[in-house]
């Protein structure tokens, strides 16, 4: 069986997604698509050489009864009303991060989901499909260092646009960490806390960085991740785990060993796209194949949900200073 | 376009690639299959649910009107024979390495496929496929260090059964090294030496480990080639190109850097199988795209026959003990 | 000229200085040897083959005529007591760590040595003499990362005996952190928190370990420092600068790659006492080549009273769970 | 006691090597020196401050009472005869490499030291004093690795001036390795190979670069070592010891881990002169040692001899391009 999909938004994210849909994966095909620029989708129609009919919203779209599954990566506050009427339609959705503008509408994802009574939403947490990520997850499944006890990590861009404030490192950037911590440690959070070390020169005025968050789980795991979206020499990635009997680090991505003028050096990457295309690749066939096989098994409306309250609780420490508890309410039965 | 592929030989690397052309790669389809065991062949349709007729022999699956491609994964000396049956039938071909038994055999396929007046073979050589030799190529092709002059490597694997003898080193392990050199570089062999440095205790008794083989190119530049295939610790394949102005390597598989137990590690493969899965699905990949769009890209003919004709001298240079010169016709211009 | 030197305790730092100074280093001479328990005393003069006098006291070595300096590496809560001596017979002393039990008997040497009008007190902090710190703080002097910003750092030993409680964590071992971020980043510390992750299933019951003390500096550097002392997998110092353009790494202690057992490894320290032995040697040889100059330029008494402030206040918010301020008088002049 | 030295040749390395004994070692004192320049001898006694007689030629350095060990440095045609004549009075010798200018002179050396019967000659190969050289030797003794079958090796330097012809590739260069190798293995060359890669662009006229020279040991272990002595990127000594069990690799000297500017990079040394300098000082700290106890350690002169045989056969395998042996005579029971 091949899966029909529809994306409504055609940005680049969008258009990033369709052309692996048509020419990387296997088993799906796009067969409609939307934007609120008309040409924009039509343009990706175009360059993509796509078998697509193109619709005038995503609400129609969503209807369209040849469309077994939606990608929605449109504009990020209109994210829950789509993911909404995919659920209403009892359609499998895939949704972008965010997965609603407020942890109120993820709130309302969740309980229409359950209210439905079937898993049909899978939030675009990729780093879950990164190769290295994996590793790390096995290792600490496995037992290999023991207990995890801390983790240590660092989310580094080489520089942002002036647009980009302070709360953006949180719901913008630290949005994945928030993530895949829940998930290499199969854990929750328990506190936030934020510091802001001394400004770097290549800061904008609206726009403290770097910055450090602490988080500390349920099960008492702490840990500390830098913020650094200015710092100049590249897209770096870190997460070092220590556990009880050993650390183990996030791998570095591929790149040649060089020995040349003076320095041995591996390059490392500029670009944020370049990080995760592999994951992006994976995150998507698992999409695809889950819903061939009608039981999807990615990252769950809750886990967007529980990625948007402790975000909401960081950009709140942002300003308090202080450390901020981060409640969540019990999982449902549901998600587990 | 879906291309619709045979599968002659349905041992252990048929079974593979007809399990990733079928769930992971997109585009292609098994729709035929045969083995020299007719059972094996039906148990491999049965395991992987494929949707295909099972023929008594390699020639008449390659004559069937649904099969627009044909791979040829069967026992070695048997490849000449089913190349030659698609040539025949105007059949693109992908031929596991060797491509044929002698390099006389493989002279024989050059020649009917000139004579056809298409390209229609692909060689499996998948080393071309891999990302880390992708960057090398790249990195040389660029320029980065200059010209290249020198190639430091090795090949190793953690041991063989008492069944693997001397000149296998040569015509079943080096021959990967003998083909992505030449693609490296663009160049030619010019001469063959082996050396044999003191035999490890844990070779057998008919094989001489570990061996180093030297080579020189048509360009000039001096390849050194460390095989050992009892060397115990792990499947590992090392390559170092000095240039005029630096020196690139290899990258190591990506794994977890841990530190635990008074060692700070990388875990190094045990299980060659592992090593090139990812150059594997690109090979295939790749072939299926050529196929769909009928220009395939890979590894030809000439270069099976190539990569037989250094084999063969190298085999010589082992016995020999001389620096050989390694002979090649010129290369046709159908193939440049 | 040879510096002669007395010693006053002979335990194990005690008799490895005098072994350095006797057998390895230059221009210095031990004549005096005192301990609180006489037979050790002999037995060290026996062993090293020293032709140095044992003395009843420290007081009366420090006096002796023929004492030109004096190296206090008696139990921490005397050393107060002989560091004044020392000043108050206008001696050279080189002190190890702690300059004193509480920062006010710092203060005490402090005010004395001012009033003296001459700097007598090296204290033995010999991390400043790490050749892996000293680029470091080459590094960060030239401006190559520009201005640093944060530091991410551990301290990890294999294991601690019972006897090891909590505070030990601050005053035993982040002693050495707290004098080397000082001088690195040429700076005061401001605030501290100290926060407790899970507790190890290998600490003791009198020991929260690990723990992470978040350290912020007068021009703003954050600071973030594991302290685990049961990680078992060995003795490892951490400390990573993050700077407005780069982040530079302490190098690893130096060791062999190997590839055996399908790992690719590089050994770790599991004995403390090997991490810093180079460093050991150029301390003491820069305080003998200071004492023969009449001008020693090592860490002062001043900075062992910073640190020893400092740890105070470390060890308080390791109770108050707050953040906490640090407050230093202002530095004499006399120290700048 | 204090051996008192005397230093035939005042250049580059005999200043150095003072400064060492005065300023560094201990145990050691300059009391003599000499030069073929008197006024070069004259200012290194002035810019070291030393308190050390001039003297006019080596020999009656040599004969001068208070003269205990001598340091021959001068321009290496002449250390045949000082060393001959330190041997007829009696003296410890620390003689510069090379031993003599010949493998004669080396021989004659050797005749007289055995008629004298005494070791008196140590010959300054540093390399086995290098931190990094120790662990590979500790590591093969121990037979971490099972026995050794091949090294792989590389001497680079970033430039050579035009001076530098293709022979000084083995006498100049390739002497450092043909002692270390004899020493980490315990075994003697059989025979020796020379290849030549295409030239770099950067080589000049009367200087084939890079080369590779290939050995054979007596208990066959086969070594290859790449020369490139114009490689522009560093002064860059690799060695990889590759065992039954395993391989071990030559550490890299220290420096900082570093990410800046899309790079994660180790700084590589462009001076030879820094690699060597910490294995420079125990080298001398150990020959003073061994005068001090009449009783010397370090490479003798057979060592030095074998060491010239076996460049003297590499050099005149660089223009037979044949595999030549290579004869040593037994050696004397007196160098065992």
């Amino acid at each position: 069986m091949t899966v029909r999909i529809g994306v409504i938004g055609t940005g680049m994210i969008g258009e990033d997604h369709a052309k692996r849909i048509s020419q990387t994966l296997t088993g799906g095909k796009i067969v409609a698509v939307t934007d609120v620029n008309p040409d924009q989708a039509r343009a990706v129609v175009d360059r993509l050489n796509l078998d697509a009919q193109i619709y005038d919203n995503g609400h129609d779209l969503i209807k369209a009864d040849n469309v077994d599954a939606v990608l929605v990566t449109s504009w990020g506050p209109t994210h829950e009303e789509y993911v909404l009427s995919a659920l209403a339609a009892g359609k499998y959705v895939f949704c972008e991060k965010p997965l609603a503008h407020t942890a109120d509408g993820c709130k309302r994802i969740v309980d229409a989901e359950v209210a439905g009574g079937k898993r049909l939403v899978q939030v675009g947490f990729m780093r879950r499909y990164d190769s290295g990520y994996l590793l790390l997850k096995n290792a600490i499944d496995k037992g290999q260092i023991g207990e995890a006890l801390m983790l240590h990590c660092a989310h580094r861009n080489p520089s942002v646009p002036e647009s980009y404030i302070t709360p953006m490192a949180i719901y913008d950037t630290l949005i994945h960490e928030l993530d895949v911590f829940r998930w290499l440690l199969d854990d929750d959070f328990k506190t936030a806390q934020v510091v802001f070390p001394r400004k770097s020169r290549y800061s904008h005025s609206q726009l403290a960085d770097p910055q450090i968050v602490l988080l500390e789980t349920v099960k008492g795991v702490r840990i500390d991740v830098e913020i650094f979206v200015n710092c100049q020499y590249g897209y770096d990635i870190q997460c070092s785990v220590v556990g009880e009997e050993g650390v183990i680090n996030l791998p570095e991505p591929e790149s040649l060993l060089m020995r040349k003028q003076a320095q041995l050096s591996n390059a490392i990457l500029m670009d944020w796209k370049k990080r995760f295309v592999a994951a992006f690749d994976v995150e998507l066939q698992m999409f695809i194949d889950g819903v061939a096989k009608d039981s999807i098994t990615g990252p769950t409306s809750w886990d967007g949900y529980a990625a948007a309250v402790a975000s909401d609780v960081c950009v709140l420490a942002q300003t308090s200073g202080q450390i901020e508890p981060i409640e969540m309410p019990e999982q449902p039965a549901f998600y587990r």
